[in-house]
């Protein structure tokens, strides 16, 4: 491995590469002591094969490194007195994070029992990746972290959100050269054309080439170094590069790149902050060089393991049966000279704590990875002001989000000076109707710009880019420190970011269970342009199934709402933004929609999440129902009343109810969500006994999954979408997937039972609306004119 | 915009300037002519009102260029006789490709009553976008096509996955500037360091920038130059510029560019093949700047439209009912000149043909986008050779997939010289313990490789990156065009993929119904390092949830299948590398796991998808059981023989039936899936009246999912994954998410009724045995040594 570059820098004092240095050794001893020791933490007495555990678990091989970042981001921190915040790409270094966070003092202000102390030191060992002890990855456990390191690629989206509107804060972010194979990680470097130098803090990435995977070199690390600078260069970055295996010589030129790129943050936030320079500047970055598992052992059993592969998880796998292995690894950690650096009561001595910052600067204790303390309570103005007026239901059409667009407008413009609330989305937030919000904020935009442009903005919070990833990494970034957002999307593209969802739901679940994590604001998602109105596009763009992903995970955490109108969509959205810890998610249509409710009963409607439109059926002053009518989202909505128009009409005896579900989960018993229903409220709305024809938004099976314990379960048929899909007409959509008002119909006739001769008959009449249906549509590309100018007429 | 480079270029002559520019040209015409025209295709008449779709809908901003690409490939596919195969990546542009392969005359060949005339040219402009006519994007409707469109992010990928193994294709791939924003284009750029010159094909990129997303520019097309250069060069390419918007400038350079780039790629291909060359050269690419919308309206209602996103979809969108709007249309229609175009009788003149390539060699009519024309049977060894031998249930233990990964070796080396048979996954293999492929291929790497590194391979067919969009990209792209393959991935991590398998899977259901379309082979995962085994991960690394998700999916496409032991692991590998136009999903652990059948018993069960084991219950000779109990996948499996095993022991009295499910759509519905079992196969197996104990692998609502319509539903009671996650033991796990021993013992007891004092015992015995457990494991970080050593004894 070539040596440091800047070796000859004389940024440190030799008393300072000793101290920190020492801090260095700590750290790793603590980290390898985490992966091994059960006991005899300080190695005050020789290892026996009885103080290692018997399970051995963790990763090794990226913890030197991650410790060598921690030790000079102290150091510069506590020099310059900054505000910084470090996001821990390869996470699953968690000895690394957990014994910084332990040297610094934190761990133990977070958790009294694990004292700075040998005593503590033991805890601190023992229960890492131990049952009922801490994860093996940086988690919600950790103190300073706000990413787990497990599913790789979304560390640099993380530093992003956290610097956005944070302008005095410095997110250092570490960056594994695994991860940095990811898709999310490749495009996340363009973030930088989104960061606002007057506005924003600085990221500044360090990406660390330790030269493998798990079991395979990365491809950035075996680039020649010319087409990596190039590559770096063209993200819009001005890279830094230490490079070597030699200590000291690492310190130094570690340092002196802090130092650099720190100044070089300074002078662009400078030039545009006190000089109003509005050109995009390269944003300085380092490219750490370090052997993977360095100070590891050299070699175990013949084969190289330091600066290898090998070294990714347990370096010595057989301590407990080999005694070649005991002596090595008792060899290795003696290596870091414990009795220098820990007292006799196993307290860090004063070198190895000099290069600390003190109180909220250290980073475990940044209040930044603990966003709930800082958050405000967002600003959501009278929802009366954009409420659309209802005087009967079904007399007018809106366009939903463009209604709540009018609101986010208002909630923009309230927080133009706090900057703590973002609306983020891939290039659609036009398109989705939401296109008020520009009128009090554009949309970030750092690089060149052209006269024809609308509504771009050097210093705007509507976030727009054409990666799902990106967009759903920054925000969770931006909601794990303390701040509000929304997230508009195309509800099949959501599915986009299924994985990363699943991350930031266990994160709030996890994060929940600890008493000093404060509540965060939750994540939002506005599912629009959804399977049903896809008339441009098609089969592809036609996906319903994210409600069913989010309903696998944790329920304490998930939230999911299909409002049928505009002022129901208003409501929902309102309660979202105000909540915390949860992941809500909202599908509703930007296409123009009936008004069924006021804004006074969308209230009332949402509050209960599921209720009977009595005016809606025609089974009222309390009669009991021959069959209700179930409807859950905006197109099975219209689809239900206008099927109740039908019955109404042509079968004025049977006793129709109408039940619209907005709160999804209501649909659940009450021990599985804490929104479910008791089954005597459930009861109560859908009969023990009586048909229910159930018109749902997505796929049929759902609501089936959530009400199969139900007394009435087996009397209940959902209609729903099942993959029929197509570029088609709205109505036609419906129809391939027998959920439209006529098949509904004839559903509820199949299953009340004695309908008579006037119910074949209706029955003959739908089935022959389908058929014209089919032929008009073939003709004309349209749809039936009795269906688009259908209207509720109560 | 700047003028063109290589705007001097005499490539060209000004006659092939001429017939180059009438092919672009009539593609622009007709691409127009179908979002726009119902009727008067040719404009023989003035257009009026009604000859206009009533509903426009389609995407014009990117046609201009898709047609201007095609066009200048077909000219030099012909000029050098290439084997030529195209991904266009910005596929909403449907109109674009559908124009050209009408012109090539690929389109009438496929389908037959769409002419190449004045009839069939009304047809297709008819039935884009229509009603029960063609989709707006690129799809499997459209010929010469391998890749929809609609959702962004992985031509490039798939333009690898055709071009390996393809030593004679050239593989042109259009990259629009809003899909380079994704996270999974963006790493898609490193394919080639994973490209083998001398046995893979070429992938000729074409970053096309007409600078504008839906609403938005995008950030390549406004980086500065060198900054943009640099990127590209980061990448790995030579990038070619070709920029302008005077169609002759454009044309020449274009043409240049394409020779040239074909030139380098000739020259890089016959120094690996011919002189030894092993150095990784830059690769060619070409960055097309050309206008959004280009030769659309310049201006629409005053607003600039040709140049910006306003021209993305439709740019006169009010045709039918703004006569200037109508005049615009028809004004723009005309600019192409279609009476030089097209004959009095509609065909394309010969001028526009001139630079159509014959037969195969046309765009629209390669084998290779139809790959199952060119697929052979894949060589499975006997798995006899590979069984491991099995005299009694539960007296050896193996790791499935290292017994699966021998078989694969045999595969492997099978296809050495076919070489048609591929291996990816994330880095993992190794991990998965599939490292036995090694000595029959290395993994694919043409970067740098050092001394220390092992299996490195530049012509290996084992793919390994840190990203599963590149894995599952490549192998789409694969088997797209013909070949065979296998992902194997972390089960937590393929949601990562949840989007693209979406697209997959409803690629395959149209395909299916495609005659025209040959069956290509399956996309198969393994999904193994599962839920319930990841020691050294925990939370982040424990997800079940992809069945869920590809159950909702289309159920002619998807299979889903949980061996329980290695033999039935081997059994539905064979069924599944065999298959054809199926998503086949394998669950399968990695760890020791006991041998349950012999090969000849697996693969009976197998092949019946689930079955009784008479060996593992009590309720043998035919006798009706008391209770059932059932599991599907490795950890329930054996939970559920042990749970079978204490109760034969303690409650003999009990007739306890085990059914294990290998095939989880057998459950359903026979209507509702080509795998489910008819009711009176689910009742024999399952009873209709007694208590059903099913230990899932997953989810457990998911079984309730599939089996509510059964009529032994109300007493089926299951176990499963709750997402009660962390680091901790193997039967931890199962303790923590109530699906272990003790816990299936005690849901017997409940749910038997009179089970008796002895039974009451027992239940105690069993919830002592859980408290004995959680203070067991707090103390020793280890399972009980009862569990760690049982074994079955039958």
């Amino acid at each position: 491995m070539p040596s440091a570059e800047h070796q000859n820098s004389t940024v440190l004092t030799d008393d300072e590469l000793r101290t920190l240095d020492a801090h260095w050794r700590a750290a790793n001893y603590l980290a390898a002591g985490q992966i091994y020791l059960l006991a005899n933490p300080l190695l005050t007495e020789p290892l026996t094969a009885e103080q290692v555990k018997p399970r051995l678990l963790g990763h090794w091989g990226t913890s030197p490194g991650l410790n060598l970042v921690h030790t000079h981001l102290n150091r510069i921190v506590r020099e310059r007195d900054l505000d910084a915040l470090c996001v821990w790409g390869p996470g699953h270094g968690g000895p690394a994070v957990l014994a910084n966070s332990w040297l610094d003092g934190s761990y133990s202000e977070t958790y009294p029992d694990v004292t700075r102390d040998a005593t503590g030191m033991a805890r601190l060992f023992r229960q890492f990746s131990f049952p009922g002890g801490v994860p093996s990855h940086v988690a919600p456990e950790t103190p300073g972290s706000i990413h787990e390191g497990g599913e790789l690629g979304y560390s640099l989206a993380h530093a992003y959100g956290a610097a956005f509107d944070n302008p005095r804060l410095l997110v250092a972010c570490v960056i594994g050269d695994g991860e940095a194979e990811t898709g999310p990680l490749a495009t996340s470097w363009h973030s930088n054309k989104f960061l606002d130098p007057v506005h924003d803090g600085a990221v500044l990435p360090v990406l660390h080439l330790n030269g493998y995977k798990i079991a395979n070199p990365t491809v950035l690390a075996r680039l020649p170094e010319d087409e990596l600078d190039a590559l770096l260069r063209g993200y819009g970055h001005e890279p830094i590069h230490v490079t070597g295996d030699d200590p000291s010589r690492v310190h130094r030129a570690m340092a002196a790149a802090l130092d650099r790129a720190v100044d070089r943050i300074a002078e662009i936030q400078h030039a545009a902050r006190e000089e109003g320079e509005a050109e995009r500047a390269p944003w300085p970055m380092i490219v750490l060089r370090t052997p993977k598992g360095w100070t590891g052992p050299a070699e175990v059993d013949g084969e190289p393991v330091e600066g290898t592969w090998r070294s990714h998880q347990v370096p010595l796998a057989g301590v407990r049966d080999n005694p070649e292995h005991l002596l090595q690894l008792e060899d290795w950690l003696r290596s870091y000279r414990p009795e220098e650096l820990f007292d006799a009561e196993g307290r860090p001595v004063p070198d190895v704590l000099a290069c600390v910052p003190e109180g909220s600067r250290r980073l475990g204790s940044t209040p930044h990875a603990n966003g709930g303390l800082l958050v405000r309570e967002l600003p959501i103005p009278d929802l009366d002001r954009y409420a659309v007026p209802v005087d009967k239901p079904g007399a007018s059409l809106h366009e939903p989000t463009r209604i709540l667009g009018d609101l986010l407008e208002q909630v923009m413009r309230d927080t133009s000076e706090r900057r703590d609330f973002r609306l983020v989305g891939p290039d659609e937030t036009a398109s989705n109707r939401l296109g008020a919000v520009f009128s009090a904020s554009g949309k970030a935009w750092q690089a060149a710009t052209l006269d024809v442009d609308e509504h771009l903005d050097r210093h705007g919070r509507v976030m727009e880019i054409l990666s799902e990833h990106l967009c759903q990494g920054w925000l969770e970034g931006y909601l794990l420190t303390g701040r509000h957002g929304l997230f508009s999307c195309y509800e099949a593209f959501v599915h986009i970011v299924d994985s990363m969802v699943n991350q930031h739901i266990k994160w709030l679940k996890t994060s929940r269970e600890l008493t000093w994590r404060a509540p965060i604001p939750s994540l939002n998602y506005l599912l629009t342009s959804h399977v049903w109105r896809q008339d441009h596009n098609g089969f592809s763009h036609q996906d319903p199934g994210f409600v069913d992903h989010v309903l696998n995970k944790s329920p304490e955490v998930v939230r999911v709402y299909l409002p049928p109108d505009a002022n129901t969509l208003l409501s929902v959205a309102e309660h979202a933004l105000l909540s915390r810890d949860y992941v809500n998610v909202i599908v509703a249509g930007k296409q123009p929609c009936f008004d069924w409710l006021s804004m006074d009963q969308a209230r009332a409607h949402c509050a209960r999440g599921a209720g009977i439109w009595e005016w809606a059926g025609s089974a009222g002053d309390g009669r009991e129902p021959d069959v209700v009518l179930a409807c859950a989202g905006d197109v099975p909505t219209q689809e239900t009343l206008a099927a109740s128009a039908l019955l109404r009409r042509h079968l004025p005896e049977l006793a129709v109810r109408v039940v619209n579900v907005v709160d999804i989960a209501r649909l659940l018993p009450r021990e599985e969500h804490p929104h479910g229903m008791s089954d005597f409220e459930y009861d109560g709305l859908f009969t023990t006994d009586k048909p229910v024809i159930f018109a749902y938004h997505g796929y049929p099976w759902l609501i089936h999954r959530l009400a199969y314990r139900r007394t009435g379960h087996p009397h209940l048929h959902v209609r729903g979408y099942k993959e029929m899909g197509t570029t088609t007409t709205p109505f036609d959509m419906v129809v391939r997937n027998d959920m439209d008002r006529y098949r509904l119909v004839m559903d509820v006739i199949d299953r009340v039972p004695g309908c008579g001769v006037r119910a074949a008959e209706l029955r003959q009449k739908m089935a022959d609306a389908r058929t014209r249906h089919h032929a008009w549509i073939r003709e004309h590309g349209t749809d039936l004119p009795e269906v688009a100018e259908w209207t509720w007429t109560s």
